[in-house]
């Protein structure tokens, strides 16, 4: 691969299509170190090719249905081991998207086990036997819910796409997945991997649009019959508009959307342990997870040690070095909401705000106004602020008080205490002494209100994708 | 309660409100048997008093999280006893809705019953213990999503009532009813029984909206940040709009909507009893269930039998008599559907298209062209076809090519093959030798594709109100 060479294919029934005839088909994709310079192009796909991928879809249900657990198995661990082989090819490809080694490391290893798990699941029970009254016996089959369309973000390019991929797999599911268009590259290579594990080839098909045809052929792949449902990972806004769509042919969705994740600090907690959590969500892979802790709530009689803990714990995540966003926008607009808090009296804790070209610096902010649109918007950048409550009760009431419900970090060391408080916190997860950031394949992840509502991972995510069919059965 | 005279209130905070001084608030529900003559009023609610309602149902939702589970599983026994104890004042009021004694008798029952299953869950587990690497300890909550708005159907209006409050309650969650126009008066007494059983009175609040405002009222009521989850019990085609509605404010929403149903008759089937659970399950309650019998595909070699049976059955179960629907305008869109059918070279099996005000005839027909509207379309009137087929995969594919996926009865002696062919069927019910109407408290109940999704009674009910929380627990 030489960088601006490239052109991410289509992959629809195992055909890989480049070729069209009409460059207008192909968009691409920007080096974020260099916003003005191309890293490579990807063909966007037609109306027709779109329904072409839903259509081999649908014929793919068919296929993967009859494919037993056993080879099931077989195939998530063989995608396992070629993603390990494929590492150094991964990270590099995510070093390219501004991804640090770091973290692009860990976007190989939680994609592996990941596979792994969906593996070791393939023969969990496939349902339950029911009570009932009349008939001799009566069961609860999870049954593949049909074609499931999957559309992914740039962010963390691949846990985030292999889970798209994965869940409806295992339960059973054809999967026409629609890659970023700030990743294109990373989302193809993983749908090639499952097919060459063995995905029957139209089972796993991928499609890449750009963003002026997105709205349009969006909506018609999940309006189309055969897409039964959808999975969105992305933005709270976006995430509402497939919603819609969705809703008006009366499709299920799947939506992991935005977060403005909490940490709360009790009187209680290890300061320094808290405060190293903290900055590591709030600086990690630049800001831009949806777990990323983006406010803290810290009781007042510990709010300055706790601000002296943070200040050493961020010289040590992070240099006051300016870090790359995904596109130079994005970073414009961080800019702007820190700028105007800080206009509105918050104040600068950690490092400064300053932005060049597609870079902006790590910044913690103090003292932010329950009424600046910083409070509670999702800023997806590197900072985060710290404001002091006067009860442990009053910080868990502002948690709920937001828009956004995805996950919260509680730094208590009574256990007890912090367990019931964590039974208040409205959030889908809740990490006892833990980062926001925190995810595992085996546990269900999803959040609540304006974050969305199903769940991936395990069995959750399995069952995200069935739906329970009750058979009743007389003997004649 | 004299006929006429009855206003049924608003249940709000346990206040029953009708006064209002103002006249207009109330609407009319008239007498199926003459449809001009009024049965009773209700008072409509105004938008000011669904706020209320709404945020008496945020308030209630604390105080009913805080009722231990033995407490919530005597309510729930409670409310049992107290509608056995009014059985017969339900029979009577089920009965001005032209509800035949046996299925007011069926509803009351089935209602007590659903009561009886929810108290025993109320002590199933709350969640479970969860693998994880790094934490010492990783716990998966059930917590209870919140106030959710229950809005129920006139149709079989006790059980389709009780289901909506009573898995919400037993989830932990708060409910706000909103009563269906044509059966206020059931729904408000369902409410008043479960609040007289120990529901507090913020956590169970009742509703009635006019036609003619439902539309804004209801819109407002889930765009209400107090509502969590929404869940709906009706047409199709209402189902879509509130699921957009809530969709644009992303709230997760349960639908149980039209069905058409079909039963399947392969060459082993026991004709007779084939026979019988089809006519049972098109002409039970008039044709006014999702869970009709509106389509029967029978394998050719068997068809002139069945037919014969067929006839005889109906004999047996119904009458030539015509069956009053709930509304003059109801009947008038079997009527219409019918005639045009039977211009389009459908045949008269059984009975005959006739309509007298808001009565119809029950009615069998034959060799209904598929692109004939009736092939697809819910009539909810007393009525089924019956075509023939060359297979049963045959069958099974047409029974898959329905926009409605509910329930299928399938009449086969060989169970391997039956359960084989189950499988198959893309609705959310099969049942093996059974009609198409089967409901038990126990069972998942709900659709697939336009029949909508989510799932009502026994555990299944109680996860549908429930988000899993995930809770990582580090020492310190």
């Amino acid at each position: 691969m030489t960088v601006g060479t490239t052109v991410v294919p289509l992959l629809i029934n195992g055909e890989q299509i480049t070729s069209s005839g009409n460059p207008n088909l192909e968009f691409t994709v920007s080096n974020p170190f260099k916003p003005d310079q191309v890293l490579y192009s990807a063909r966007g796909a037609t109306p027709e090719e779109a329904n072409v991928a839903v259509e081999t879809t649908q014929k793919g249900f068919f296929e993967w249905k009859e494919v037993s657990y056993t080879e099931k198995r077989e195939i998530f661990n063989r995608a396992a081991i070629l993603l390990s082989e494929k590492k150094s090819f991964f990270v590099q490809i995510l070093k390219e998207m501004a991804i640090s080694e770091w973290f692009a490391n860990v976007n190989v290893e939680a994609s592996i086990d990941m596979l792994k798990e969906a593996a070791s699941l393939t023969s969990v029970s496939p349902g339950t036997l029911a009570q009932s009254s009349s008939p001799d016996l009566s069961i609860v089959v999870n049954e593949p819910i049909g074609p499931v369309l999957s559309i992914v973000p740039w962010n963390s390019p691949m846990v985030l796409c292999v889970r798209a991929l994965v869940w409806p797999l295992a339960a059973g599911c054809s999967v026409l997945l629609k890659t970023s268009e700030l990743s294109p590259l990373v989302h193809y290579e993983l749908a090639k991997v499952m097919q060459d594990a063995g995905v029957p080839a139209a089972a796993m098909n991928s499609i890449n649009i750009s963003s002026q045809d997105a709205p349009s052929i969006i909506k018609q792949m999940i309006e189309h019959k055969g897409i039964r449902k959808v999975n969105f990972t992305g933005s709270t806004g976006v995430g509402r508009v497939i919603a819609q769509i969705a809703s008006g042919v009366l499709k299920p969705v799947l939506l992991e959307l935005g977060g403005k994740c909490a940490s709360i600090v009790t009187e209680s907690a290890d300061l320094k342990k808290a405060a190293f959590g903290v900055v590591t969500a709030a600086f990690a892979n630049n800001g831009q997870i949806c777990m990323s802790t983006e406010r803290v709530f810290v009781v007042q009689s510990v709010y300055d040690e706790f601000i002296k803990e943070v200040a050493a714990a961020a010289d040590v995540v992070t240099k006051e070095v300016h870090l790359p966003q995904r596109t130079r926008r994005f970073a414009e607009a961080i800019e702007g909401i820190l700028s105007s808090a800080s206009e509105d009296k918050a104040e600068v804790i950690y490092g400064s705000i300053h932005r060049e070209d597609a870079f902006v610096k790590p910044v913690i902010l103090g003292n932010v106004h329950e009424k600046h649109t910083l409070y509670d918007v999702e800023t997806f950048g590197p900072t985060c602020y710290i404001n002091s409550v006067s009860t442990v009760e009053d910080a868990v009431n502002k948690v709920n008080s937001s828009n956004y419900g995805l996950s919260c970090g509680l730094w208590c060391s009574d256990i007890m205490k912090a367990v019931e408080l964590a039974r208040l916190l409205d959030t889908g997860a809740v990490h006892i002494n833990g980062m926001t950031i925190h995810d595992e394949p085996v546990l269900p992840h999803g959040g609540v209100k304006s974050s969305g509502f199903g769940r991936f991972n395990g069995v959750w995510g399995i069952r995200e994708f069935q739906y329970p069919k009750t058979i009743t059965i007389s003997p004649k």
